[in-house]
């Protein structure tokens, strides 16, 4: 073995013939029946137990996105099981594999603008018309549903105000609100991504992290609704209603 | 819409431009802030709130199965992020792809043993032979790394045991264990999976939901994997080391 | 390194710093600008070239099933194209998590039929009664679009019976085809997959790679319809169109 | 049906009871048996038949790229398909998702590299100095295995000089080497991915289709390692040794 080959080193955890040790703690003794999931995954990401807050805020936001209805990602899954019954995690993976930029995944742009702007010292609406003038879109804003608001990251907010966690990041995202209705000449829907990725920073989770929120939260919806699939077939009606609303027409040559 | 279409129906839930419904609830007035993420995976699955034992057992089998060192799935993952380093969710999948019959998703396995051996009368004894002789493994026992005992496995049945939830399932998983060790001529090892399974189906979830567990744990150990793997690279020094590990030798025509 | 490592050994090649060996030819001198595509794909999968027949059925296979219009795989990826456009791959992924044994795998499940039909020695009648009778439908037969026929089809057994190609596995699926019609009262549809299963056994092909075929024809569609969607997106539109075609109603408790 | 749906158009094929429709073609009497598979892919992507020239590189390019020994995509889709061994599609999908910018996927940054290149009429140095300055590199340059050169991106380059096929992308490819060596004071291997990017532009295709190649080519490849696998299974031994070139090491609190 290399001499770099002994320094490749992993702090997640290791299993032993008798015990499994995760993070430095013993699985067995220290975790199981000791910590819930959500603190669990806290520790997992982190390496160390949640605050209060933090573990509050992690069940709220992971709440916050798990489901919302019959999404594109449900959509992919669910035909996915119904041309492959046996691969649960075959359709799962299908499913987040749309976690993209566009649909899911958003809070990680939204970490790292807030995190730039910070960093630069810039005022929210220059950052806000720069985007606008290169043609690019704020991540954070706008939502296809949610009009004027998005409840969900109004109830965010509510709840980071009134247990005294909003900081620089939530007073960030407020500004950048204002700034993109100024700009554009009218209110846009602040949608959940912003928040979620403003209380996780405020709270000290690295940008790095943001995106894991979303991710395992979807992965609570998904099995949801594939389990509803495994009972109640919706797959291929769903791929049927899609084929049908596009039509064929070869392109001339 | 032909007329089976209108009733293609889900359970889930809908996105409305000014409040999002689940199962039945108002996400941001009766969820946000009120259920930890586990009660609300009980509720998007199972469609109820859990019961105070359903939501202890659910936390402490997701916290079981979550994290057991650098696992293919895990290796697989970090690999696909190291290739593919801005995308998260393709890493995420490429774990979840892992979760088989033969590493996470025995749990399932283990559930349909259970559910048909109830179903039959017959003794474990004579399922579990018939299973040898046929050269099929029965599912939930035996494990490379934990000997004699899985220490998860055990610490579930001693809380099922001391929270009064150990019904026939757990019981019959036990029964199995020693038709096992008659018809194996020695113990083998129960590993984690027996007991989700059992413990599951004691607290009334389907079979079907079963899957679903270990694949939301895994999710959550494989995004920490992957937040490590972010900060601190190893995909490419595991691919070397397994590249390494096999020799080329072309084979005679 | 332990002993057995030393015997960990693969057939398929080799880089070096200076050429790359692939099944024991030299990629550069002896393959590159001298093998099409299809040839190629044969020498990677079954370790030799093709036969000129082997070659003929293999690209007439391969063009067989590569594209169907816009079906669920199509479907799944173009939509988890929309929610991540940077991530051809994923989409793709996502699209190939369809090709399970219901839509796109059945090729591989007719090769089992055919082959444990021929080690039995059963008759054709009785191996579909019994799948009949438990309930199970016979691998091969049925279409939802194509009826009485499926073009595919046929123009494949035409063309294997043209170039003497059809054997012992063609022979047999079209006894089946018989025995199938007799046993359900009617003709069922064979399928593309009965064909494409008896005619690559036929010549000499292994069961496990029969479902390689597919997979490899629905990429090339795969990639097809993603590169048609960077150009005219239609994911969020099918999308919407598959959740309309749904309602919400919430389970009573 | 809203009126934009009904503009909801796909050229790419469509399938009727008694025949299917690809670009305009009859799929069974205009193709099967008429075209390959290379020339197939072509008319799915393109939308037309290829040139002879562009068949020969179409099949050339997919040669090139397809098998390159126990490469990370190859060691992820086997330790999956070990842990999962029905399902040939979800190794196939993980090994992938490995198909990004740094493995695989670089040809479109090659691609989009070259076209910026000739839109902005700078100099090869200024681009290169460019990248360099901020830290970037240049896409197409340098490789962990072959040094001083990749032998299949210079076959490549012979056979487009040969051929008369090189034009201004592999001319600007060219110029970027030098460019390369002048800036880093050194020779920088020009990797596959290269010249790949380069005659596919040279020959008409558009950027969006240059990844096309890498992915479907992989796939054969892929789908090789799998057999293999099924018959002589290497995933856990890979996986083990993988997870054996790592310490676990709890991080100080």
């Amino acid at each position: 073995m290399a001499r770099d080959d002994r320094h490749a080193l992993t702090a997640m955890g290791q299993a032993y013939p008798d015990r499994v040790e995760v993070r430095g703690r013993d699985l067995t003794g220290d975790l199981m029946g000791r910590v819930t999931f959500t603190e669990y995954f806290h520790l997992l990401l982190a390496g160390d137990e949640p605050s209060e807050e933090q573990r509050f805020f992690l069940d709220l936001l992971l709440v916050s996105i798990a489901e919302h209805g019959m999404m594109p990602t449900n959509v992919a899954a669910r035909m996915t099981l119904a041309a492959d019954p046996d691969s649960l995690q075959g359709a799962v993976a299908a499913g987040i594999l749309g976690a993209g930029p566009v649909v899911l995944g958003t809070s990680e742009e939204c970490a790292r603008l807030l995190e730039e702007a910070r960093a630069s010292d810039r005022e929210p609406i220059e950052i806000v018309r720069e985007l606008h003038a290169t043609g690019k879109r704020v991540p954070g804003f706008g939502h296809p549903v949610h009009k004027p608001i998005d409840p969900r990251a109004e109830r965010i907010l509510e709840l980071a105000d009134a247990r005294g966690v909003s900081g620089s990041h939530v007073d960030l995202a407020r500004r950048l609100r204002d700034a993109v209705a100024e700009e554009w000449g009218r209110p846009l829907t602040m949608n959940v991504s912003m928040p979620i990725a403003a209380v996780l920073l405020d709270l000290g989770f690295p940008v790095s992290a943001v995106k894991a929120v979303p991710i395992l939260a979807r992965t609570a919806g998904l099995l949801a609704h594939l389990a509803e699939e495994r009972e109640r077939p919706l797959g291929f009606h769903l791929a049927r209603a899609a084929e049908q609303s596009v039509e064929y027409e070869p392109r001339p040559e």
